[in-house]
């Protein structure tokens, strides 16, 4: 069955990309916006375009019965949800599901096994996938976590279980501060999540936040399409991402490659998705979590494999096979992402909200740009800071960093802050040009 | 030698496109602008800037004097031409090179060899490229041109050896047409070019425009990096070009591509230029013409080569041998480009000068932009009516055509006419889809 209509439950550059993917495949697009975003570029560029409530996220974006009732009256197919808001929500995919509107991304119950952390975890660990030394599930109590970080090593790394985004995250030194957090933890959890559970884990250092994008159809097919290298990270917020990673060797890509795919097929997967893993200077490398939605970084690996990874997550929604074999993805040359946020970088990255007076992208040879931006458009502070993705390719690293260089420094946007000079020094830093780069990199040293 | 500084003696989109390229080699640029140009995005990009003369051509662009004085005095190791203007002016490479500044571009001689039709065409033949059927060189007299015409068969074309761009032709169907257009075509060229040399072809029909690409380094290397169709053509200007051909076998893509390389060693050729063919639905090609410069249509090939197309001119100018030999060039998917004018398609094509009132380019996946416009710029009727490319790359032509119109649909230019209405139309067509469009197209077809 070919997609006819689709909803695009998501506002900002993420739902322009939808709704682009949507008009290349021939497919109606409708965008849902919040009273904040009437002026936003994916109602412009939308075939269709509701109101579905006031600005505040969760009376708009997070409005299922209104989403649910777009969906219904204007007769779409299908919803992509983009990142965030209702992406990892396995209720609403169960309620897409219930209505007979196709959701998408993976069953609900895969992203239920995904988001529960420690449900996760488990399920790689059954399914041969490396993960990293700590607790079998959730910690029973503090004699079960001591004996545990006994048996693994300080530092430990005590984890919310219903957590994400880095919150709901305490390290241990050793067996006090252990004894210390662990309630500590545990009250943190019960109150921002709703779920007490914790689990242990072995504090890693000198890591890499490497990950690989896997696509998978509805008929058991699954293939990774490389890594990606999200090291650089503010706050655990990614800011720039590449693909290839470059440190990375071809044996490990292959191993973390034939993992993920492992992975997928433990959860019957479909859709495209992402396993974070970390990375050890020594190549070893662990599960993190697997995100199961298409994620902001997703362009660098199109750059590199020519698959469109949007395209793809569609035409597999709608029952179609996989466009490609694994064997028919070939890494070619290099690609960086930067994020360009309205912050202040020269004031701790303050968001930065106001409209834009002046407005021009950079354009020309392996430059692309990802954005919902306009000359005019007044950059809301109810929303994400995420105002451009900045993404170039070129056949080395070295080429990409000059190139990404090039680009910033003809990024004009005038009348708000953005982070386009802690990019340009970023590009410049030793270490970023060395690639050698771990998750620490932001934290420790002044960029 | 590694350039220093380079000076762009051009504006428009090529200025900004051959600044990038300076950026992204580290190398520093130095603008040129005639006085309506003070606003001009090259001006703004480029790292020195400096005024040389009124709006007209001629006392700026191709002011020699004010030129050669902005490079010297600015300390310029060399002077990128772009296309038009001094791009193809054999006196001013010999200039450049007598006050030692290297001309981006091959020496005076090739260029005034292929600047030359008749000659142009001896040499290729003598190199054993196919050319089309027709005189030696120039036609003597009457009595000569007609035992040509019996030879090669009516109906046949005459030209004017200094012409170009499609000026200077004549068709003759019998015997009678061509004693009577014969001393009226010479007349012409003697009035137009100063140079009453004419020579004869046969007329062919039916023909594609194709194009081959080469690049050469100043050690005797030549590769070649596919064609280009640009049989989209209204009176003769390009409109729509894209890589590869639809309709080009293997064998004759090698064919063409070893006959480009063939010419470019006869005339010891160095830097980028382009072969320019016609090929016949039969697969037999003949050469026309050479260009001996960048040409407006190189991203197609930059797109599914992944070589820079810009950057290679200026390393090779430096003498760099190129970065590539012919086994690497893959060709990989497929590109079109669109060349948006400030015209009004709806009237006849005419020239649609004024102030840009909303600026927005198209952007994410395979969308490549070359363009010095932005919002609140004013279009000069000045100058050429171009004013941006727009560049899309997809893994097939099926889906490079969905892309393209999907970007042009999102292009949003306010306050002026464009031809993207004519685009989309064209974008259209049975024929285009077909891909079997031959040079014709638009004068026998309503698009």
């Amino acid at each position: 069955m070919k997609f006819q209509k689709i909803l695009i439950a998501n506002r900002g550059e993420i739902a322009v990309r939808i709704i682009r993917a949507c008009k290349e495949l021939g497919i109606a697009s409708v965008a849902v916006y919040s009273e904040a975003d009437r002026d936003a570029l994916h109602v412009r560029l939308a075939d269709e375009a509701y109101c579905i409530g006031p600005t505040a996220s969760k009376d708009s974006y997070l409005n299922f019965t209104n989403i649910m009732s777009v969906a219904t009256l204007t007769e779409c197919d299908a919803i992509h949800p983009g990142y965030g808001f209702l992406a990892e929500n396995a209720d609403f995919a169960e309620i897409c599901s219930s209505c007979g509107i196709t959701f998408i991304g993976p069953s609900a119950d895969a992203i239920e096994r995904m988001g529960d952390k420690s449900v996760a975890k488990q399920t790689m660990k059954d399914a041969g996938v490396p993960v990293i030394p700590g607790s079998d599930g959730l910690v029973e109590d503090l004699e079960d976590a001591l004996m545990i970080a006994r048996d693994i090593g300080y530092p430990v790394i005590i984890k919310a279980t219903a957590g994400g985004g880095g919150k709901g995250i305490r390290i241990a030194e050793d067996e006090a501060s252990l004894i210390k957090q662990m309630s500590q933890a545990q009250q943190e959890a019960e109150k921002a999540f709703g779920n007490a559970g914790v689990y242990l884990e072995k504090f890693l250092t000198g890591m890499k936040h490497v990950e690989i994008q896997i696509v998978a159809d509805k008929h058991g097919n699954v293939i990774h399409l490389g890594e990606r290298d999200c090291s650089v990270q503010r706050r655990r917020q990614k800011l720039v991402e590449e693909a290839p990673c470059p440190v990375i060797s071809e044996d490990i890509r292959q191993a973390m490659g034939e993992a993920a795919v492992k992975a997928a097929h433990a959860v019957h997967y479909s859709g495209a998705g992402t396993l974070e893993f970390l990375l050890a200077p020594t190549g070893e490398f662990y599960f993190m979590e697997m995100n199961t939605r298409i994620q902001v970084e997703h362009p660098v690996t199109e750059m590199i494999t020519g698959i469109d990874i949007i395209k793809e997550m569609i035409m597999v929604a709608q029952g179609t096979p996989l466009s490609v074999t694994q064997d028919d993805i070939v890494i070619d040359g290099w690609a960086i992402e930067c994020r360009v946020n309205a912050e202040d970088p020269s004031r701790n990255f303050m968001p930065s909200a106001g409209q834009i007076s002046f407005y021009l992208p950079p354009g020309g040879y392996g430059v692309r740009v990802d954005s919902a931006a306009y000359q005019g458009y007044t950059i809301s502070p109810h929303y994400d800071s995420m105002i451009a993705k900045l993404i170039v390719w070129a056949p080395t690293r070295e080429e990409a960093i000059e190139r990404m260089k090039r680009a910033l420094s003809e990024f004009a946007i005038e009348g708000i802050h953005t982070t386009i000079p802690f990019h340009m020094r970023l590009l410049q830093h030793p270490t970023f040009i060395r690639g050698d780069f771990d998750i620490k990199f932001l934290e420790e040293n002044e960029v």
